[in-house]
């Protein structure tokens, strides 16, 4: 029995910050880990540059409701949720996310929560827990569930390895060129593909 | 952060072999855990009338897709599914279960599956593991969820016992006296109720 696992920016949806500092023109939302390698202090920037700017949660919420999932992104995974049970892992946060998960039917999703002041501004951020991707993947085989996953940087290599079966999407080149031991995929069709494949290599080890 | 978990026959979709036994007009489908205790014995009787009857997966199907989630079903679960991550957890097999799914918005299910030959005749099952609602609340707390979970009947009870928060759902009076720990709720208002009830009692504990 099968898991689908997948990240959710880059793989079904934009990269939220970069959408959110398109969208309000707030350049200094821009910085990610490839700028500031320690997360707690990119997301310490990351909510000054907020509160300086007095955007509170329910706005960012109304830019992301403005933007779009990936184009094809509901189509693929309608069809993933017909041949597999789908858990969604990214270490976004659920305020962030909700607007797209409703364009996407409400997939289940494991990330982290905000914390929000009683007037609505974010205070802080709470990681459920260091590497949950990882730690997922093994909770569901403790399950004996075998795991298909797919994502598309850094933060996900964890977990495709933990994988049986793990693929790349629309990863940037260095990613690929240093996990060759994980199939990469450009589009949709490709990553249909994959995981169909990957699950008649799983069935034929079962046989 | 919470995640709901979700019996799925008597709670959202009808028995599911009471079900094929009237739509079919085969009483001997009827019998349940309650008629014979031992699961594996039901099973194989059930497999063999199937059998007799010359019923194959897909006509079987046909009937299941012929059926309705209780009335209100859909409402409730797209109520909880913006308000939580839910998982269904149920004993019943994928190959039976789809058709509900898709009539409920395609939740992430968990549960086992039949054995089902070239020719399409089901000819046995696998469960994915024993006792496999209170595992996965195990597995869930241990990637630091908190579980809110509901059910109907004895096979419920380990994992509403194993959860933060245990509902029983229209559940048999003999439950219901057996097992007072639990909130007993017997509609669906009453289920969000409690729900909405659990998660403050469980925001209050972490305060």
């Amino acid at each position: 029995m099968e898991l689908a696992c997948l990240d959710l920016e880059g793989v079904l949806v934009p990269e939220i910050w970069i959408a959110v500092a398109e969208a309000t023109g707030i350049d200094e939302l821009r910085l990610t880990t490839r700028d500031v390698a320690d997360y707690d202090e990119l997301m310490t920037h990351r909510l000054r540059v907020l509160d300086e700017h007095d955007l509170k949660l329910q706005q960012i919420q109304e830019v992301i409701a403005g933007l779009e999932v990936l184009p094809g992104a509901r189509d693929f995974i309608d069809w993933l949720r017909e041949r597999y049970q789908v858990i969604i892992l990214s270490d976004t946060f659920y305020e962030f996310a909700d607007p797209f998960m409703r364009q996407l039917g409400r997939p289940t999703l494991f990330c982290h929560r905000l914390v929000v002041s009683d007037d609505g501004r974010i205070t802080g951020y709470r990681l459920r827990m260091p590497d949950q991707k990882r730690h997922a993947i093994e909770a569901f085989q403790s399950l004996n569930f075998a795991c298909i996953a797919s994502g598309d940087s850094y933060n996900d290599t964890s977990m495709l390895g933990q994988a049986e079966a793990g693929i790349l999407f629309s990863a940037p080149q260095r990613v690929i060129a240093e996990f060759p031991q994980f199939e990469s995929t450009t589009n949709y069709d490709e990553l249909r593909a994959a995981f169909t494949r990957a699950s008649a290599a799983l069935a034929a080890r079962r046989a």
